[in-house]
């Protein structure tokens, strides 16, 4: 049987499969009602279902990414939370890094799923120390 | 009787009140063994109590904020679980922005206080759609 930690981490990833086809489906499936979610294109938190799947919506088939690396990913779970963080990373097709990400999703147990309650995207070490 | 929502954003309001004079010290108080934190500034994701405070120490005094505010915040409370999610916005003496900043903290009851277990901190709105 799976952990918890597997079965969230094969979220994140699947998700993130379809993503770099620019298919965002993948993380609307996962959302869920309560979701609160922060990106550096927005200009303020989007708060719940809905606004996450319009946003997700607007954005779909408008980009792609070649491949990608989930790197050192750790799920701190705490009954039916799970606090899923790691660095992301997308590649070129001459395999250059296009962009280096830090996220964090949070993943709360429903009936039989887990699906995300927060998610928060940000560039990794944009600032000059 | 406080409930775990106004008692976390206290807790977050002492800790940026004390940050805004570059006094580091109010979240190395309220960190718990367990955090993993993301800032900006950073490569890597930092893990656990020893690394956050080493880090903590290392920029304590090194900045200061004339005063800041912190907005919009929800606490997603999930028994001993509450996620705080805000924008935090900093102000120069002639009340300039000086810096717009994207907040998520995880929080978990220990005994009897609320700690924090995740910390991702990012700008807002940095990057053109």
């Amino acid at each position: 049987m799976k952990t918890p930690e597997e079965i969230i981490i094969e979220k994140e990833k699947a998700a993130l499969t379809k993503w770099c086809k620019g298919d965002t489906s993948g993380f609307i499936e996962i959302r869920s009602e309560e979701i609160t979610y922060f990106d550096p294109y927005l200009e303020n938190r989007l708060d719940g279902s809905d606004a996450f799947k319009k946003y997700m919506k607007s954005i779909n088939g408008t980009f792609s990414i070649f491949r990608f690396e989930l790197l050192n990913p750790i799920v701190q779970i705490y009954g039916n939370i799970g606090v899923l963080t790691f660095n992301f990373v997308s590649y070129s097709k001459d395999d250059i890094i296009t962009s280096k990400w830090n996220g964090t999703e949070v993943y709360r147990k429903f009936e039989d799923d887990w699906k995300i309650i927060h998610s928060h995207w940000s560039r990794t070490n944009t600032e000059a120390k």
